[in-house]
């Protein structure tokens, strides 16, 4: 990446790279997740109710990452409260966050250029995260990029993946809808730095740490601030998916291909099991499945589309 | 067991315990498990909507018992992910099982004679995660009978156990029902089978472990071949089940020894009690309690009326 | 504190501190505990469809904080099963308790003097629990006072902590309430005891181990046994408790000690957003949070109309 050389962006990698998270960018980090949880419905009445119940659901935001990517680890989850410093800051800002006279705090926070910047602040810290978290899989097992990626992807993004149990903490439990079913960005764009950096730790990215280190957050925080700025909740990788899920996940290209004679004797096989298929899939669709918005509905719709037809070529 | 000896089964014991799982016994575990999730309630319309959850579902039903043993020996749950291989092997199956062109790898394996020997190789796996199970255990726990049997039932039933939190993966809960309020066949059978490897394990069974090894696999695949062809769901030992039951669980049989006075005085004095415990039971009714068939049900009703008599003589 | 000693409570002391809670407390523990089940909505049901999932709920109930703090430590949840004695014990009074012929045994430990003296026996074994599961913490994480008070808090009031996942064992969900949203009386003199222990055992509490055994000892048996004597549910912390939710997490007298005119002018810069919370707030009172009883409902009730009063001078 002689590239850097050139720009002279290789120093100011360097630089990056040696940044310490704490305490200015710890504190956004903190601040964000705090007044994201205060905008969950019900997060207020909670906090009125019960302060504990709204102080554990505070930290499982702030420290998600690190007790899920424990207990995938095996490792204490109970970890993060022993660096009281962290709790402790992270708990007065969950103090000034809910419970601040006049709500000066959320008040101010919650305008826009600070939210922006302690949002970018935020971002940030999601690069040593998943960077944390690679290095920490890596050191355990060796040559494993699955465990990688998902002790990578736990850490950076465990709040969200954990948001199920976090939910049961405050009383509320919605079942059908989770992060793996549909990714939020955060989510996603987590999965892809873990994906990358645990490419890079295990030589398959020829990249240098700090470059790559680098390159992701100025990513994800030029990102967060054009969908802040725009209130555009588009992925910036909606194309790449709809590709990806186009290619691997749908058969419509295989079926357009082949003759309807071929098609016909296949069904004919399968006939009992198809027809079983077809009435599961439409029992389904009463099932609480998350709603799905977007490119994902449009996909939906036209599979069943495509189921509809090939019930009726059947 | 000089009978193993006379018959000349002890070579085949020992063929069979020298028995290789990988690759081709693996396979037929990970295809009739995905085939299973496939024929889930709702799990075809989760393969569109988010393939990601229903690979993580596919990963849970083909490596759960793996999963559920590392939480409960606080080993990392992520170790299953380190064997590339099997990952590798279980996702290529669960891709073409729910994603291959007109549903061709489906459909010829839900034919009945290759299912029958794909159920049948999965069910020979069963004896060695069991197995695998009680060992782990015994050689972390010594003396401790209740662990290795605990353990050898979560590595062999572990899909099942956690069925729970499989299905909250495809956003579905169903917390009215689980494995251990209405256990199915498999889950029996594995917990037979731990019990049996664990007495085997501390020497309170005479046999040695390869004849246990046959006698074991010999069982479960004949038993489940038979209830694959005769469509019947019937357990093997529900006249077992029923006669413990009868003896253990219920009182019946001392209510009817004891004479009409003795008992009498007792309800006499545990009056308030015993209307508690009706009044509960009667509230129960509406609880979401898993709906039971056959014999429980049976017993249930019976015991109402148990409790109604007792409540006229009352 | 020579108190001790004029009052000749040192011996005393030592004393307790010296008892073995094995079998008679252990036994008194199990037995409050089954009981405690038993009169669960629902569990009788249970008991009679699935005596497997009621032994495994009775077993939680028993052994639930080794099983939470065995979580948070990252030591296996299996390690309560190792000790063989204790879980032969607690089956034999789960099954007495809950299957014993005419309901003699419940029936008899139900009855108030009895109930009385297992009551006193089972909270005296918190103490031990407590103090064990700050100890343990102690020697894994030497400084750390929060890790000490949420394992000696999770050891002692275990049970209670996991009643979400206890109830799914029975079929039972009932996600709109738990522990941290509504605390009940054990779970929040437990808490105050793992405070209390946690401080002793870093010194920041001048005051001999044994002698707090025997204050916290006397304070929770004395209390118990007043509430069962009484009938009353009150906390003895209720007016405490009330104060420090007034002082900290209300912002009423930060309200009326501003001027109007201050106020008017905050809301005018925040006005938004305050409308957004709100808003919030009324969408969450049809959410599925807890009934809240007593002073909190008062609390809320009139907060809820300073937040009216504030709409209203908006």
């Amino acid at each position: 990446m002689d590239l850097f050389g050139v720009l002279g962006l290789d120093k100011l990698s360097h630089g990056l790279a040696n940044l310490s998270m704490f305490p200015y960018f710890d504190m956004a980090h903190y601040t964000v997740s705090i007044m994201a949880l205060r905008e969950q419905p019900g997060a207020l009445a909670v906090s009125r109710v019960s302060p504990l119940a709204c102080w554990f659901s505070s930290m499982l935001y702030c420290f998600g990452g690190a007790v899920l990517s424990g207990i995938m680890l095996a490792e204490p989850p109970v970890a993060p409260l022993t660096n009281s410093t962290s709790v402790l800051l992270a708990s007065i800002i969950w103090y000034v966050v809910f419970y601040c006279p006049m709500d000066l705090v959320y008040s101010y926070a919650a305008l826009l250029p600070l939210r922006l910047v302690l949002s970018g602040m935020k971002e940030v810290t999601r690069t040593w995260k998943v960077l944390g978290g690679v290095t920490q899989a890596h050191n355990k097992y060796k040559d494993s990029l699955l465990v990688m990626i998902a002790i990578g992807w736990a850490r950076g993004a465990g709040g969200g993946l954990i948001s199920n149990f976090e939910q049961l903490v405050r009383g509320v439990w919605k079942p059908e809808t989770n992060e793996l079913l549909k990714m939020s960005y955060p989510t996603k764009i987590t999965l892809i730095g873990a994906v990358l950096f645990a490419l890079q730790q295990t030589h398959y990215l020829p990249v240098q740490k700090h470059h790559l280190m680098l390159i992701y957050t100025v990513f994800i925080v030029v990102n967060k601030s054009r969908m802040m700025l725009m209130g555009s909740s588009t992925s910036p990788f909606a194309t790449i998916e709809l590709v990806i899920y186009k290619t691997l996940f749908s058969d419509s290209s295989a079926y357009a291909a082949l003759t309807s004679e071929v098609r016909k004797g296949c069904l004919d096989n399968g006939r009992t099991n198809t027809t079983t298929a077809v009435t599961k899939e439409s029992e389904v669709s009463h099932a609480p499945v998350s709603p799905v918005k977007g490119s994902l509905t449009a996909k939906e719709e036209s599979e069943n589309t495509e189921t509809t037809n090939c019930k009726k070529t059947d």
